[in-house]
């Protein structure tokens, strides 16, 4: 059975997309990415779509999906290198992968997350403050 | 054309082969990555292959090539995430994947690279103070 591969980089996971995703693949893919999360604590995960050359309807709910479940796991997910031929074609489909966060490449999707985690503790650090008064 | 998308990682680039390599899509592979290389003066190359579930003579060539393309350059190439299958069957076939190291997954690799980096400066450090006496 065909699995896309998850890369543990120290706290975040990368997964490179570079196939058509059909139905058993996809499912897989979520349900691999889920244990990976748990299994690594990981707080985040970066999809690499820069070989994807057209989203449908079915990839952006599966991109949707992973972003939810991950969330649920307190993992944040950062879509990152979509070309723009993608983005145009997007939004021309009235597509707009809602609740999906986006980046330009792997590094700058690497910063937003760090951006975010750190962003989170503080904002953790905010409650725990209210709390005491 | 198919292209195996590469992923740029502060000095690294990271590549995941996911399909099976033919002629033309490992020839693009060779000339993007050492046009990318160049680009972006990168130091190391990772090439993971945990989807790869059979590595024939043909991917062992390529993988070799890519090593001595990237090293002249002065980039340093690690393969990771070998399935151990994969490596019970290299071994039975004879094939050694000469010139190529390999380390357990990606963030091994990472630290190899960087311990090599650390080591190369190390050494033109040394060399350096030779030269003056």
């Amino acid at each position: 059975m065909e699995r896309i591969p998850i890369l543990k980089m120290g706290d975040f996971l990368l997964v490179t997309i570079q196939v058509d995703l059909y139905d058993q693949l996809a499912e897989n893919l979520e349900s691999d990415l889920i244990n990976t999360i748990n299994k690594h604590s990981s707080k985040g995960v970066l999809i690499d779509i820069s070989a994807v050359s057209i989203i449908d309807s079915f990839m952006g709910r599966i991109l949707g999906n992973i972003a939810v479940m991950a969330k649920i796991l307190d993992a944040q997910t950062v879509v990152v290198g979509m070309q723009p031929a993608v983005a145009i074609t997007l939004v021309e489909l009235g597509l707009s992968l809602n609740g999906v966060i986006s980046a330009l490449n792997v590094e700058k999707g690497m910063d937003l997350l760090r951006a975010k985690m750190y962003k989170g503790d503080n904002e953790e650090q905010i409650d725990d403050d209210n709390s005491d008064q």
